[in-house]
């Protein structure tokens, strides 16, 4: 079945620094009109980075929409034009000053379909150097290491709470055993 | 360490059906002034849905955001003192067609805690008994059942790409192995 839902009419609302929102009037399968409130949104990468002997680098960072800080995979915005895992890479040596010498996609997800177009790709990077790291001054976090398989306990015990790191500790657990 | 930030201002930008936009400005543990763009968003919960043969009940809608049709685990919004739980089962009922006389709370989950507040509660539905479904007049989408081991090897493959249905499902399938 086909409920596409064709774009009669588009208001911008805001455009911003990482996010923009407009409201979209569609026409529904059954002729009638609705409206769709939007949030436009670059897109982000994050990922999963093991070391030699199975320690996972997390960041620990206070986010203001949910008023806490929360523990997750490192991650950012992929710029325009970016290659996802060239964003992961990049935003896993500024965060915590490794590099890797491999990287594996994993998946890509949408957070939240329902009204943002945001989509994140995540990958499993391993063979990390250290170098330094190098945050911008907006920027304030933690670099953290536990052993993977406590990462995944944590996941299966619910202490993690940003989607991204849940799906990535999950899916690489499946990547790493189908090899 | 505590790097929360203070609001020193916030302003509404749009107050809309489900979602408001606001710009904060909050002050960084450096001392110094930065812009926050907050989606604020009631929440939603999602269910893993399990007939007595082990089949999955999905839905398949269109959503306008990414412009696709995605296939996810019945979902919806929580409404305001809802309990998590409760809208699991209701947006179940509303959607597909089915009660359940088992619920279990599997996860919470911020989908996308770097601007929006909203949190998704997870749950495991067994012990199914058909009902009606009751759409309202915006809400368009198709009832799918899949063998729930097909559902986790789709999850893998990364075939689903919504967070909180390939979530749901890891989760679910631990879940079920613990007990």
């Amino acid at each position: 079945m086909n409920y596409e839902e064709r774009t009669m009419e588009s208001d911008k609302i805001y455009e911003g620094h990482i996010l923009s929102l407009r409201v979209d009037t569609v026409e529904l399968p059954n002729q009638k009109y609705s409206k769709r409130e939007i949030v436009d949104h670059l897109g982000a990468a994050g990922v999963v980075a093991l070391t030699e002997d199975d320690q996972l680098v997390l960041v620990k960072q206070y986010r203001k929409a949910v008023e806490k800080s929360l523990i997750e995979i490192p991650a950012g915005l992929v710029k325009t034009n970016e290659e996802p895992g060239l964003a992961a890479q990049r935003e896993l040596l500024e965060e915590t000053g490794y590099e890797c010498s491999q990287i594996d996609f994993l998946a890509d997800f949408y957070p939240s379909p329902g009204f943002s177009t945001e989509k994140v790709h995540l990958f499993l990077a391993r063979g990390l150097v250290k170098r330094e790291a190098n945050l911008d001054d907006t920027e304030f976090l933690e670099v953290l290491q536990i052993p993977f398989e406590e990462a995944l306990r944590k996941v299966r015990l619910g202490e993690f709470n940003d989607a991204k790191t849940m799906l990535a500790i999950l899916l690489a657990k499946d990547f790493m055993e189908a090899k």
